[in-house]
């Protein structure tokens, strides 16, 4: 049987309630008190419940962390960042997939009933009612690879995806491409909306070049695959702008199928830099965004938060560079 | 300000263990006194939590799920089957990341702190030592893609690693290789241990085929493509089974670019048939392991064991088949 908070009370000779500050941070308790009590812990082998205690604290120091696509390989290296950066603040992650979910009342209701402490979404394709429906409810909230917003409704950290659309286009109009493509992901997503809008944006300055767009239905192999066959079937462009990486990874897999070259058939522009994206032969020309940078500070945010729940919302936007690898023409 | 418990017993003019039994599955109360609570309980918007609920119950309805590999990517497949699994059942999982992690005391303290009703490791590579520890400590454990075994010290669902290494041997032979090679994972996994013998041994049957064998550092891309290179350095085998899907990525990685065709001038087969092995320009010959059985079953034992902690401790092994595709020469 586990030793309880009472058990030690007893073998102390102390009250439970003195028991119960000496386990919390920052409750008031003598020396001698304390003493007395980590003697009787120790003694017993009592370790203080994270659980119990935050019945006193009012803190379960559990993070929800909502996600919805995992078929997206870059989102191991956000668990992989998000899971050891709050470890290492005393945190801990409770992993919520939201992949089959459409209403936020659901994922609200259920994280509730956790007293998280507070609540990440990592997304680029939840819509942000998801996060301002944690809001609502008084969880704290960051919202991780959200849309970038000069007025944010909630905390967000990510990239500018309309500036990143721009990038894209400006690298192909560089290399001399004639027809450019805009190859995105699931339209319902503002981060494939403002990826495109910014790429037609910049297109618009150039009205020689013929711009063609598409959508894909999903950030997936599977879709990048299809919507790239599909392409593939009338006539297509000189390179395309591919709303992510694994996107890319997919198109690229059906031009090659296909029998034409990368890049000197069809050139590919990608959007992550996720590792796998660096492996030799995919080596993908692709926009870096910083998710190490992006996950630390969407973690700072949070326990800041913590600390100071009301705290007046923030876009944290971060900047992205082109990685030149092999899928586009040389500059 | 949260609605309490005590807050519905005052509207409801009831006992407050009688709005705790009305929220806790199996409770006995009347259909009266039910009626009276949960009517109280929607006019104030009172949601019981779960936490709080345990200290009754005894149950947190957490479920620590332990991995440590977030640089292979079949784990996106294995988290996303098994939070979606877990979430079916009203149970979460909490993620804990043992990458950097050498002692299992302290993972167990951690879990401890949290009153998980249960631990999933899922992890090939762990060893053995640390769902013992949790077993131990008292708190119900299954170790996916743990070590197959007629003796089983904790619940273990996987895939016996003995026999996929004979398969993969059995696969190289069909084929008429005459030098095979095993290039496995760390060789301090139980999951290298056993595929490695599993192979060497049928080997054994072939005193006229020159064997080797190596270890690549971590089932990642970067060990496998560095093992591989070494390989090609100093007269490689015409064949190798490498020890996973994602070793078997890198290695083609290497393969590939030293100007080496695939199958023609040296095959591979893997082994887990994750996603990606599928991926056309991939296209990996490998040996399946039903993830989705494996992750199932894992969740029905745990599901079992919160009711009976003491079952008698068992091991489900799952049959594995081979995946013909493209990177071993034809039958």
């Amino acid at each position: 049987m586990a030793v309880t908070l009472k058990d030690v009370a007893e073998r102390a000779g102390v009250s439970r309630s003195a028991v119960s500050r000496t386990f919390t941070d920052g409750a008031s308790v003598s020396d001698k008190m304390r003493r007395k009590v980590e003697k009787a812990a120790r003694e017993l082998g009592y370790s203080p419940n994270a659980l119990a205690s935050s019945l006193t604290t009012g803190r379960t120091k559990l993070i929800g962390l909502v996600s919805n696509n995992f078929h997206n390989p870059i989102f191991l290296e956000v668990f992989d960042l998000f899971t050891r950066g709050l470890q290492d603040r005393g945190l801990r992650p409770l992993l919520v997939n939201l992949s089959d979910e459409t209403e936020p009342e659901n994922s609200v209701r259920m994280l509730r009933q956790y007293s998280v402490d507070g609540v990440v979404v990592a997304s680029s394709t939840l819509p942000p009612e998801f996060a301002k429906a944690f809001r609502d409810a008084g969880v704290p909230v960051v919202h991780s690879f959200g849309r970038s917003s000069s007025s944010p409704a909630v905390h967000v950290v990510g990239i500018d995806n309309m500036e990143c659309g721009r990038m894209a286009a400006r690298s192909l109009m560089a290399r001399g491409y004639q027809r450019v493509g805009f190859m995105g992901g699931p339209i319902t997503a503002t981060s494939t909306q403002d990826r495109h809008a910014g790429f037609m944006a910049e297109m618009a300055q150039h009205p020689g070049i013929q711009t063609t767009d598409s959508f894909a239905s999903a950030y997936s192999f599977d879709a990048g695959r299809t919507e790239m066959l599909r392409l593939l079937q009338n006539d297509p462009a000189e390179a395309y702008f591919c709303g992510d990486d694994v996107l890319s990874i997919g198109a690229l897999s059906a031009i090659r199928d296909t029998g034409l070259r990368v890049p000197q058939d069809i050139g590919i522009i990608g959007l992550n830099d996720m590792e796998m994206s660096g492996w030799e032969y995919i080596n993908l020309t692709t926009i870096h965004q910083p998710i190490r940078q992006i996950v630390a500070s969407s973690i700072e945010c949070m326990v800041a938060m913590l600390d100071e729940p009301d705290r007046y919302p923030e876009a944290r936007i971060f900047p992205c560079t082109v990685i030149e690898r092999g899928t586009l023409r040389a500059l």
